[in-house]
């Protein structure tokens, strides 16, 4: 069995006195003085960053990361768009039950508020079909073609949307760590400026800088003298078809209901044993509808759930969602999003989480989505 | 044991009647069609690419390449530079040894001539560090200080390096995949103008597109009734650091040594077991560095070899090597060229390898590198 044994993030905001490289490597460097592992006792690392490629011309980052660890060990980048972090811990779990090592890092980041929000939103735009990108389409604009048809289906308004940010604002303002640490109302949400008709500035995630890192390991030592850990009981990557006009019905992801359906079985666990789970919430819309995906809620009920019990920290409800923030106020730096996911249900199933943490958590679960479904990454821990 | 039981690649060439994901389909359903698999058959895609989202904002190929398969089946986009297609290969194998996978593609693809060659020069600079970079370092640049420096310190002449290519162009006259089919000679590379002194124009690799496929497998039932199959002994993967000046020997990539040591080890096969090998000449004096840290000749010795015996098709050496036309004459579309030196290897070990074949040929080896040796990744097979 493979357990998460520490975890490091970085502050997610606008960093600009730090380059991607120093994100990273402070990330690195606090979890492994968090853990007392030394850097010599690390076998392989994973990467995941989305832009650095576009937005600054930085490839090879792999061999980068190895000249800033000062270690000739494999370190592999991986890109799969906003699921880069959560693609990069399931290989790193698949390359330790190979064999191939023992203590892994997963590392991701991203420097994003260093360009302009318009040729970030561009180059977010590759990882769209190519045909939608020359039609025009943004992220913001196809989560609200997702948004439309959501609503439509279900009879549902725009402020059923606002309370998923109202409920991830009141996590952010519980979390140092967070982007945005102020609470907002429904009506906040409802009077900010559209971004895509039906949503808003206060449905959508915002532009980030942020590094997140996680040790794991199957090396019993490790394990048996780690301050902390849990146990990674599954993690299961599926995709889907790229472009929006090739899905049957816009308001679920395939990919992550079939990643879900895997991880559920793998783990042997039942959507009521968990109690905390961080998903994708990029847009208001997509947490509603990854929420019905992973099964916790029906089809077309989660809307009017979050009017009645929002799953928030120091309310009844028995599934507690976001507490991080969410990519909404948490932030969402790409590449650092996936891992920084599975850092807080860490944070939680150790009792780590400060004034946000859920009470007798023993499950929790993480969501990672790239683009508008087209991959989906599906990881349960349990303490 | 997992086996490579398919290998399909297209031309590499100047293909501008066809995008990176036409290529990719292609060179996918070359080798499915011609090993009568299904792609409901096949588990997972590793897919090696580096410049899509630099050079068309084009990422997330993962799911993209989803979308032309037809499947939700986890694809994984995985990028080292130039030795993208290589770790492709790696991170495959490790995923079967998992038990994630039985049946694997690896696809690696760049489509590179649609663009300025000054733009993917400065493209391509995105795999050197921001320092070299900044200081208007490219990558003949990189080269020519390790060819100034191993030329310097063995007292060999550019006419040393000319022999690689010699040699290199006349098999890539075998090779009707190649991008390059006609003879040169010592006289023609020297008088070619100087790219980056001493490295000329016939030094150095094109830019170029192109698409190549492996089918790999560890179930017995498909390596069975394969038409075609070699084993996989080992697959190694080392970094060092990404900047040369922090290098103590520009004439030897530490990266190569490592993996080189490891995959040996790993095989159990000696140096004088391999009979084919191709490695990363992206530039002439790349295959000697790249042969001597490999362990085939000592330090300081291959120059000399070269002028004496080159390891060609059709002499008595014992060793052949870049039986394809190397990057050099086959052509290097980046993120298909680790994928297409195993192919080759393939081709030779299963006696496919029409008018270039090496007679008796057991054990081959295959060396990508990515950058100026910041990755590399050394993979032996044996029939």
């Amino acid at each position: 069995m493979i357990s998460v044994i520490g975890y490091y993030t970085t502050r997610f905001g606008e960093l600009w006195e730090k380059s991607l490289f120093e994100l990273v490597k402070k990330a690195i460097t606090g979890v492994l003085t968090d853990t007392k592992v030394d850097i010599d006792q690390v076998d392989a690392i994973f990467f995941g960053n989305m832009l650095g490629g576009v937005l600054e011309n930085n490839l090879h980052s792999g061999a980068k990361i190895a000249e800033i660890v000062g270690k000739n060990i494999p370190v592999f980048r991986v890109e799969s768009a906003c699921a880069s972090g959560g693609v990069a811990f399931h290989l790193a779990t698949q390359y330790i039950k190979s064999g191939a090592a023992k203590n892994v890092l997963v590392v991701g980041a991203e420097k994003m508020t260093d360009f302009s929000p318009e040729q970030v939103v561009a180059t977010l735009a590759a990882a769209a079909s190519g045909e939608e990108q020359e039609a025009g389409l943004t992220f913001p604009g196809l989560y609200a073609l997702i948004a439309n048809y959501y609503l439509k289906k279900y009879n549902y308004t725009e402020e059923h949307l606002a309370h998923v940010s109202v409920k991830n604002h009141y996590h952010g303002s519980l979390n140092d760590k967070a982007q945005f640490k102020r609470e907002i109302t429904v009506k906040d949400v409802l009077k900010s400026a559209y971004v895509a008709t039906p949503l808003k500035v206060l449905d959508s995630s915002p532009i980030s800088d942020g590094a997140s890192a996680l040790l794991i390991t199957n090396d019993q030592k490790f394990i048996k003298k780690a301050l902390h850990s849990v146990s990674v009981l599954s993690c299961e990557v599926a995709t889907d078809t790229i472009s929006l006009k090739h899905r049957k019905n816009l308001a679920t992801f395939e990919a992550t209901v079939i990643a879900a359906k895997k991880a559920f079985k793998r783990a042997k666990v039942k959507r009521t044993d968990i109690s905390v789970a961080e998903v994708h919430d990029c847009f208001s819309i997509a947490e509603l509808v990854a929420l019905e995906d992973l099964g916790f809620y029906k089809k077309g009920t989660a809307g009017d759930a979050y009017t009645k019990e929002p799953p928030m920290v120091g309310t009844n409800s028995k599934l507690v969602v976001n507490t991080s923030g969410g990519l909404k106020a948490a932030g969402h730096p790409v590449g650092a999003t996936g891992v920084k996911q599975i850092g807080e249900i860490f944070l939680q199933l150790t009792g780590q989480a400060t004034n946000r943490q859920v009470k007798n958590a023993k499950f929790g679960l993480a969501h990672n989505v790239g683009g508008s479904g087209g991959t989906a990454v599906v990881t349960i821990l349990g303490s």
